[in-house]
């Protein structure tokens, strides 16, 4: 059994990463650091957890512990390990975007991108959620230098992606049924973006332009992207299922799709239509899973040698 | 014109005080006191009101307004009048709980109950929302002696009526889809309810049972009151549409009723009905509006001797 | 592997079913029976099911099926046993309520208080959801002959309580942010829920007064149920906490309980209270699963031997 | 008075219409038709407006109104007007989609836009939803010639602009906390947007990329536009103040806007703000009012020569 310690375990991204790992065969949890609820039921944050009330929040971290979960947000995961000795053996996915650009230690954990470097790291840097959806849905036209064109993106968001402190934004009397932008054309995921691209297109110097709206909903990102293009429809359509065929979590749909395919599984459903001179992908994932716990789970198996899917298959909640 | 101030401007209640006076042709506002706010514009905080953004919020008080609404929050009432001396000549109406159970200074502004006593008062304490909802929906019974067993209340509010203060029952994240129960049987509600019902029907002492619920919507209280009667079905519906005749704002439906018939309105909808051995009541209202700042200028209305449904038949929102 | 067979396979039921079925380990789909969409891909209708595209609905009925669950709607169970001759070893759980009541044939399917004889059953009648979350609050309470005054219920449903089909109520624009009552006092889970209960404290015969209400989100049933009783708080708590401790998926909450907390799971989740000369039971479930597929799954492990939790143990969507 | 008859009564715009014009002070309803529901009260269908239960429809036209609304919906206009004789007095303001583009009996009803033409006209073909909020964030600077590169427009719509029809997007358990994308790059009103465009700025040529949205509320419109321009940030915001300062409805917002700062107003707000080469423009209006029905009164009010704003300053309902 994989023995795992997560630090920062009260959060939502936490609460889903524990969640998810109770009910993973390879697992055992070995401590939930929370200093500001140590001591309590993890049950008692996350509530649904009523069937694992035992499981309880701790002041300790083990440094021998075979893999830690670093869920402190961002600024904090470099903080964290500047600050305690962790042992040579024990492995790390960080989910902040501390080390997600141009860093040497952490390998980006775009699994589609980087699977075999992943499989060999002991550190790596779980991309961002917007990051995600958008990265898988770019990716297939990156790799054959097609990314020619300025790139527009307009992402919508749940709220759960602006995690559980009170806020303004975050308050239900404002939220429910409104809709807003943040950080047009500036938001924080575009460097990674731009990395990977990169790295599969050395040349491209287009614009990615991204909107992020948020949405008044809690979980999922729904992302369209659209760009000039000369390739023809099959040449597209062909590209993606090609591009994705042997993936266990990325699905090209025929048809129209619609956010709630993927809320509470792991997937990424990517619909790909070309409309006059365009290209349009429309990508949608869970946030709180393909968009961070459930590809760091992706990312730990990976580095396990378990097999990919292992403990990810779960019964989505379309409804 | 009225010359109105407002206490406590910066909240819910307050601003939607002001959504409504902005439109009322006997009205000027005078003051807009708010404490953490003063200097800003009102479309600051509420930022709807764009069109008034020249009015703004003041640290200071005018002890000589004609009338002065208090919506400061339970407890704070009381202290604001202890601490600053008004005119006389200056009405008062408190919208917190401070003063509206066995008080010989303010009158109980339920107009639909108290209205004469009303129009020759200067001190009105208005009703609580959920108050004013179950109120209406029992005071017809009350009227005729016909509260002889206990009664059942269930109330589903939306999340203005918790206010604008952040906590974790008001987070969009929790609240989204969410149902839950507080304060079963104990609501501060209670006693104003019971006053009321003993002032119709001395002898009342059966129980009033009330499950307050928070419901996943902004706006509106939804009220179902059931006891047992010995009245038939026409001498029900008989009763409840005299008694509400000649009220502007309480309507009597003959058919089911859902909440947002009476959002972004003044109105109360009844619907009463005679199942088995039990009358049944269905009463909505807008929490906003008919339980705070609409009844309030209602009182106000009456208090300055103007037609009583002046500047309060609103557009509603059905949609 | 048990050969499944589902009639009546596009519903929401239907769909939940299939979720659930293609991750159990010891069962085999055989065929999905779909009159109106015969030949079509599983996931054309249940669209979030894109990784089983190979799916397909038939018009064809195994009659050697292991077992067959009819989600056919109510009404439609007895004329498709009428029509359809299976085998005689072919098991068969019905979802609708034809046969939950005073039935030779079927055992009434709700698990906590009929385990022994759905073990040895061949025909169950699954429980209706409503009834299912007040059941599970009552029948502790039965069991020590504690029902003596009249239960007051108020229980507030999702969207995929009322199926697929377009209706007003079902309406978008309508049902957001709404609320209204329907069946008050009259709903046809009553029968069910007596005769259960009846069956434990054979003298009941107070009045059930149940008030469903339609809520504006898609899963759930939020459950408030009271009495009057001379229970102590810690006996009632005692009494609840021993009734439900060996079961896999009935749990007692200490703390206030919100619906989410169930959403996704198969759990039933109950809180009890003793309140002045009441006692008040919350209980919550999930109405596609513990109120619908779940518990149809969980009787099936019962009916085949199985270990009754298996398969059943779904991450939940707590957010 | 002003007698209006309106055509199509029964959904969600003609509703809409109703609901403003009993307010309106020069108004006074002649015909309601709706051959559906004709006899019924209007209450029975528009449920909120109980008070005016009075109101029938009727299946009878008076070709001698002031005025007549046509809400049949797309196509129905042309047929209704072939087949219906009006007096040459009566004045039209259709809502559909069937005299918006390229028409010389009506003139289309942008009242920012085309103001003294409708003053003067007898026909007008009010402007689509999507159309309304775009344009208003389009023509400043299609006024000086400086829409010279493509413009990417995203725009999320509330579920009463797909209308009452019962659908599979428009079904509560389907589209609560979903998103969608429909008829991207090829939407209806591209058209209508680009002749208006052109009529400001001939030499326009450039793409219009639209994708609309299917939002998760019921209410508003909420667009973001963006292309890039050579114009500092103090040009645009300077140009759009001046342009709309004389405006009774639109506003220009020094702060980020969010979609509820309109509902239940005919308020158009808009930000302008120039990031990197780019101008992004976001705009939002209610689709029922400055959407549809508000325009059509702002249209109406021109056309009698009343003032503008007559009966359409209506109390938002922001929360």
């Amino acid at each position: 059994m994989i023995k795992v310690g997560i630090v920062g375990s009260s959060g939502y991204v936490a609460g889903e990463l524990i969640r998810c790992l109770v009910h993973h065969p390879n697992v055992e949890l070995d401590f939930l650091y929370s200093h500001s609820n140590a001591g309590k039921s993890v049950s008692d944050i996350h509530k649904d957890l009523i069937e694992f009330s035992e499981l309880k929040f701790t002041e300790i971290i083990n440094p021998l512990a075979d893999i830690i979960f670093l869920c402190t947000g961002h600024g904090n995961s470099s903080k964290f390990l500047s600050e305690n000795k962790l042992s040579d053996n024990t492995k790390i996915i960080d989910l902040s975007n501390d080390f997600r650009v141009n860093n040497d230690k952490f390998v980006y954990g775009l699994v589609e991108h980087n699977r075999e470097l992943i499989k060999k790291s002991n550190y790596v840097a779980n991309p961002g959620c917007f990051a995600t959806a958008i990265q898988l849905g770019l990716i297939p036209l990156a790799s054959i230098n097609s990314l020619n064109e300025d790139v527009h993106i307009n992402a919508i968001t749940g709220s759960t992606g602006a995690g559980q402190s009170l806020s303004e934004t975050s308050h239900f009397t404002w939220r429910n049924n409104n809709i807003s932008v943040y950080k047009a054309f500036q938001h924080q995921h575009i460097p990674e973006i731009k990395q990977t691209i990169q790295s599969l297109q050395n040349d491209f110097n287009s614009e990615l332009n991204l909107i992020p709206v948020r949405g008044n909903f809690t979980r999922g990102i729904f992302t369209t992207i659209y760009t000039k293009s000369s390739l023809s429809e099959t040449e597209i359509v062909d590209l993606y299922n090609d591009y994705y065929k042997e993936e266990p979590f990325v699905f090209i749909s025929k048809n129209q799709i619609d956010l709630k395919q993927v809320v509470n599984t792991n997937n990424c459903i990517i619909q790909v239509q070309r409309i006059d001179d365009k290209v349009l992908v429309t990508s949608i994932i869970d946030n709180l899973l393909k968009g961070a716990a459930g590809s760091a789970i992706q990312n730990m198996n990976l580095m396990f040698g378990l097999e990919e899917a292992t403990g990810l298959k779960y019964k989505g909640s379309y409804h």
